[in-house]
């Protein structure tokens, strides 16, 4: 029935529930650092929380930064700080740590995870190589860029879990460029989750899981949204097409519709070209720039603590 | 009045004139090759004509490739040779040809220009480095990529003029990613227009124009569409949801709107900051790719005959 | 005692052999194509033949370009045609093959392996992806660029032997940049060999090997000498000193010397920190991209025969 | 007589001169840093300086790092600060500034310029596109990548000096690599000049100067070395192949030979294709990442003061 990605935020998906109390299943914490970087950790308890939330069980830590203006110089090193403090918390006990950098290099919205991997500290062959540190690293960093499915002609999961297979890890952390619904959170907000990830769901390429189940390892994803899908931008004119051709029908029209079906519509409002279209901003060189620099620099934090 | 370019191709304009007699100011003559290449030249004679089609006097010539399915190494060649006739006959006589690069090869969709110039014979230095041919070359080519003006701070008509008064030019041939209005033209039609071009304007950046008056010397503009803007998208729903929310009403309301009616409709149904953004192709690296390359090789067979 | 790499090349080492006549377990075969094209086939038939030419047993095939003024468009298809005919017989009845882009994209002459699967036409996909062509490909091609270990933490050897432990594949062929000892081969001489390849040796890091033992799959290695160590080049200005210093002792040291107590002498005479460095053409950003347009053109060109 | 570069530091041409007292026309200060950063300034004050020296008259600032074990994060902002101090000084009181990356971004060694300008924060156009910041900058930044002869056909000094004569300009800045004699300075010198450069001089290209003369304002030249040339990686070796053939004889007469004598030597040793080549390190994507991040860090420190 979900016959696009609408959004791969949880935190955008909670919007929609119109319930704004309690909810079986699902628990919230929200925290908002003096430098006003908001973190919101949804806890899918069970599978009521899941089949509710649209998102299987697990935890999902949203960090969001203040307005755009203030994206500056500034906010860096809160949010590098935040977001180291968040994933140490997810990896818990692991210490040998897989990144992966998902997407397509040569697609600008696309090659988050190969800029993050870029500027990673790789510290797993130093010993091997009898390159010795001043500090002992507390992580041991590896990393791959596995291309996608056009380049490869392989399925990203049996890339890793043939890694996997081959040296000791603990975790792997595959980063992901994500669709958002919403202009307003692209490239400035990050969602850690422990429930795995699609590759390329964020352009629209739906592909095995990476999970612990397919991977045999913890697996986190790191994603950033940096397009929004086409349904997106018109579900998003909807009310005030609504408005415009006919007030009182059109409204009732639109309030009796679930955000779902409000997706399903618009999906079908759009030609069937632009399924395979995606939406980003005309400075996304720029923006992806910036946030895949300040995720390397958080992993990078954490290696010497 | 025009808030946003709702399209970049002459040949979408003559679209929206309702009138598909005989035009004042405006004579179109159309060729479709063996291959099924098919060229259409629009001439716009005078003011008149300019007004109506919205785009200055001068001639815009279309070369449109058949449908995708077949847009594979067979029509490369008829592609290439096509467009090399068309810009020969517009350089005239002009024999020392700068090939500028528009756009930022940072960005996927706006990098068709750099990559054109990647792959260029450049001849222009072999003289001066004593470099001998076994032919004589019939063009002499140089070519640069001045970058955009967040890259440069500077306006691209500033440098290209700056070059061509330090440097004997007879053309400029501008290379420039465009804006459609319609998916199925993305990445497979060619525009070539004696007019001069707004850099950037694809993907919505309005520039200094460059063109004959701006340079002092005769200026091409080669284009070829890689986005749609945001508005085009919404209003290409517009019918359907017109249709969807009030049959009888809607109908006839969008029916008494003139195109650009509608576009100014559409532009402010979406959120205004999707106005600086651009929809394109999952795979826009290998559409982008593939043309570029076929418009260097383009220019290229020009330069020995 | 073999310090660092002289040559990567099998065909280099031949030249060291003084005796040309018949060498226990080596077995030479020439050609020259009609464009000048000479292909050298080396077969290592048992331990003696290996420890004369100090590589291990197997076939080395060698294609060889004319005269560099002469590498030019006409070149290229011949070339195609001649490695795509080798490459085929060595890759016997294997029909799924994964291609290996070894090297860093980051370092222009170590660029080799990515840029060629960059080219590649990938097929093993679209039977999943439920893309049907119009011919049945002959061959199901895989790639994969899995970087260098500074980039990653991790020996290829451990990510491709992965993969092949996860998808099912026939042969492996691993494209890499190799050292060779002469200028004049750099950039225009391709080796084929079914012995496997360590990575990197051809930029002096030498890492596990990656053939057929370690791989579980029939492994071929296709090369390009893009750089020269600088031993070699202290080696080759070697006859020219001892002349100049003193001719008849020079000499007469020289010619008592064996290659390999030659490259010794040059190894040592190299200041240390040169060890760590290589020799490569200031163009060489228009010579691997040619050459490697080449090498993706003659796999794609095997896949519908 | 100079056949080909052997140095571009001034301070690597100082130390050939024997004689360490008061050289006529030559000044020389030194000072260390608390972080153990080196700077020399040597004033050629007139053209019995200039001779001596071999370079302009002119003033030479030489930053050099400490040891490269300790060439981590903790060198990066001393090593900024000094730059920006002695970049301002030279700048004086020009304030609208020109950053010229010379180079080819496509060979790794020679992409230093381009990176740098990768990195900039360009301010020209902010006050045109109505950007207005919480602070006024001091600079009026604005960047060029002009790329190489073999990309545009064009001397760099004719698109420099054409932008030059468009834009209003106080001072340009051009940022080159350069070729070193010396191992242990590669990628951790850095030379400011107010003498201007010969694009490519570094990789051995000679061009048209870039100076105050032929552009019009201002030129300071800003270069690190990356790569050293064949010919003095031969003369490296020359003291120590005297030694091996013949102790009393070569010994004498490499102590007979001045600097240029035996680098003239050297380049008549190696073989004629190696003029056309250079050395460079094999982590050299890396070292030039690194100093190009610190060099664009150092510029836009300046910006708001």
């Amino acid at each position: 029935m979900n016959r696009a990605i609408r959004t791969d935020l949880a935190i955008e998906l909670r919007e929609d529930i119109k319930d704004r109390g309690k909810i079986d299943g699902i628990e919230i914490e929200t925290r908002i650092s003096q430098e006003k970087i908001k973190t919101t950790i949804i806890h899918v308890n069970d599978q009521t929380g899941a089949d509710t939330l649209g998102k299987p069980v697990g935890t999902y830590i949203t960090i969001e930064c203040p307005e755009i203006r203030e994206f500056d110089e500034d906010i860096h090193k809160p949010l590098c700080k935040e977001l180291a403090h968040d994933l140490k918390k997810m990896l818990g006990e692991a210490r040998s740590i897989l990144v992966v950098g998902l997407g397509n290099r040569e697609v600008t919205p696309d090659s988050l995870g190969p800029l993050v991997t870029d500027h990673l500290f790789i510290t797993r062959h130093l010993q091997m190589e009898h390159i010795h540190l001043q500090e002992e690293p507390e992580y041991e960093i590896s990393a791959i860029c596995p291309g996608v499915m056009a380049q490869t002609g392989i399925e990203t999961v049996e890339i890793i879990r043939g890694i996997c297979d081959n040296i000791d890890v603990d975790a792997v952390v595959v980063v992901d460029a994500l669709a958002a619904r919403s202009s307003r959170r692209l490239n400035k907000t990050i969602q850690l989750a422990d429930t795995g990830i699609s590759p390329g769901s964020g352009v629209g390429n739906h592909r095995t899981e990476i999970n612990s189940q397919t991977i045999g390892a913890k697996v986190i994803a790191l994603g950033v949204p940096t397009v929004i899908s086409v349904p997106s931008i018109i579900d998003g004119s909807l009310d005030v097409i609504a408005d415009t051709f006919n007030q009182s029908y059109g409204k009732k029209l639109m309030e009796s519709f679930s955000e779902q079906q409000r997706y399903e519509l618009a999906y079908h409002l759009a030609e069937p070209e632009l399924a395979d279209m995606f939406v980003t901003p005309k400075n996304i060189d720029e923006l992806v720039k910036r946030i895949s620099f300040t995720i390397s620099e958080a992993i990078n934090s954490m290696i010497f603590t």
